[in-house]
């Protein structure tokens, strides 16, 4: 392939894009850059802030265009960068090039990505018909309670309802391409508190040990099989992810003991039935349990979308990639609520650390995949 | 029984030792004070302090006096106090009768029965032969690093070994005289840790959390029976006191987990052997264990010496006691080691709390009964 003036763009658009500053909750500049971004490109645009403090105010920005009847194709990402930390090589909001890598604070989570789509835009034909939009939140690394999910309620609000969405994520793990995402575990943390009565060592007769219950409650737990996993998805899985009784004194028979775990779970399950569950067992030995469910599971079965993703894939780079449900949580999780989604982006290796980087040549690789996609997704 | 000069003793000088503060680590004035009241008597006292901070300096004094061949009988106790802490009604360390009561912090654990002991000694008459000693430390109530084990290396060096020993700890409990001590149970602490490998909980595989482990160990536990409790002790007791993993982070699989358990047992188990047992039961699960024996168990089995206690008692209270085991340990766990040992003294009820206090006539009776013990203990 040889797109020369789209995937020089990538790459200064990536640099534009690492040099507004947006650590969780991003407002502001950021969006002002994309907005100037695809201003020239024919989208309307609709930025809007929602939120409070702590959580927010979370910057969203909404943008589409329709070129006349036909599919509705969604590209969906976030601006905002989790905490660059100290160390880096050269400053993280300063996007340098060195070698083969460009480095900068959400290079490949996804700043980069964005910038390959908004790359890919520009080497699209004028006469190809459908409607394009751009979902991008400035909370997608945070609690993620004014992005997304505020962004599909004003979709809504306008009637723009897509017909399939890309999600930028950074999928790839070795080699861009080799992974693509049809699916997402859904997770739930759960803390389970047993009450007893404290008291003496000496005198255990006047006290009621809540550990020895916790410990059979755990046990129980441990002896649980969720499920022995799907086509799609590894079996869903429980860990106990920390013990506290918090008690210094050694010869106190404490009065209260709590576990918590954490399940990833495959869509054999909703985080409502995993919760009852764990109750009743809590429950059998007095347990009380509380739960946050970080998000449900989501499965796009293989098909026309996917094959998409994967041709233009294999055009490009000559890889197989793989469809994949592992992997933590992604925004993904609302937007299959609307229609077929995949997750498909740059090399995962350096997002949320020190240095990181992408490849220069990936990027330019991924605007050329991205314009394949929405290209022949408009074409139905 | 009437001997009101000793009686009356007993009260004032109980106010004289509350009068001198002693918290733990304890030296100085109320020593002094001790020796003064032995001396008159013919007692040779030999005072020393050992020890270094923060478990010491510690003062102890040894007292003895022979009068001709025969018995030798040894009073234990201890002149330090555990902090009286805020909110007392009137001063901790100024004594004060209200009523039928002497409140002071040690009134009753155990300045009052060394008192009383030392107003039973002024009413023996001189033509006892044997030996009399007294034990006294100042720390049993902390670490009892350099107390009575001090003691009793100077009582060797001193070749003084008695043939029976009474400890003068508060073991009555609702009237005085209805429980003597013959024997106490052992008490261990361990800290059982399983390390593992740290993680993400969406990558299990990569992770090896311990939590499930140490749950394994401590169900084991759970189901150990020690014994099933012997004609003086109650069954041996395990009970876990503590968990600790200190994880944060929801989504993070923990490096290491730690629980702590306490055995209070009685004398079918040594220290060492309850330490091997839960050693084997933790390392079939990758866990290891650190330990710390606070006191081994020990039985003075019933005859002469708890036969001359409960008959006093019974002369002077009318009550017969029981001999029992239950409770924490004491340096009676020490003094067993050289000859048979039982512990009687004042009501425990309001022993380290606040407004400790003594009944006066609790204190003229207990005086009256270690009176007679001591006289028929050299009378042999
Ligand atoms: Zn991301
Ligand atoms: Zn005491």
């Amino acid at each position: 392939m040889s797109m020369t003036s789209t995937n020089a763009d990538a790459v200064a658009l990536t640099e534009r894009l690492i040099a507004c500053q947006s650590v969780t909750p991003a407002t502001g500049d950021v969006f002002a850059a994309l907005e100037e971004m695809l201003r020239p490109l024919g989208f309307t645009i609709d930025r809007f802030t929602v939120g409070e403090a702590p959580d927010g105010p979370v910057e969203n920005l909404l943008a589409w265009r329709t070129t006349g009847p036909g599919p509705h194709f969604a590209f969906a990402g976030h601006l905002d960068v989790v905490p660059p930390g100290p160390g880096w090589t050269s400053d993280p909001f300063t996007p340098q090039v060195r070698g083969e890598l460009l480095y900068g604070r959400g290079a490949v989570d996804m700043k980069g990505a964005i910038a390959a789509f908004v790359a890919a835009l520009h080497g699209l034909p004028d006469d190809l018909p459908g409607t394009i939009s751009l979902i991008i939140t400035g909370d997608e690394e945070g609690p993620a309670v004014y992005g997304t999910l505020a962004l599909m309620e004003r979709m809504a609000a306008r009637e723009l309802r897509p017909d399939m969405c890309l999600v930028g994520e950074p999928t790839s793990t070795a080699r861009l391409g080799d992974v693509v995402k049809i699916g997402r575990r859904g997770s739930v943390n759960m803390w389970i508190r047993v009450a007893g009565t404290q008291g003496h060592v000496a005198y255990p007769h006047l006290a009621d040990n809540p550990i020895p219950k916790l410990v059979r409650i755990l046990s129980a737990i441990e002896a649980e099989v969720l499920d022995e996993g799907t086509d799609w998805f590894q079996p869903s899985n429980i860990e106990i992810t920390d013990l506290e009784v918090g008690n210094a004194a050694h010869n106190v028979i404490p009065g209260a003991a709590t576990a918590r775990i954490s399940i990833r779970f495959n869509d054999r399950h909703s985080g409502a039935s995993l919760i009852d569950r764990i109750r009743t067992l809590a429950a059998a030995d007095g347990g009380t349990v509380e739960a946050k469910i970080s998000g449900e599971p989501f499965l796009t079965q293989p098909g026309a979308l996917s094959e998409l993703v994967t041709d233009a894939i294999r055009e490009v780079t000559g890889l197989d990639a793989e469809l994949s449900t592992t992997g933590g949580t992604s925004d993904a999780r609302f937007l299959s609520r609307l229609c077929p989604v995949v997750e498909f982006g740059l090399n995962n290796a350096t997002m949320h650390k020190l240095d990181e980087a992408v490849s220069v040549t990936d990027l330019q690789d991924l605007a050329t995949i991205y314009g394949l996609i929405v290209r022949r997704a408009l074409a139905g």
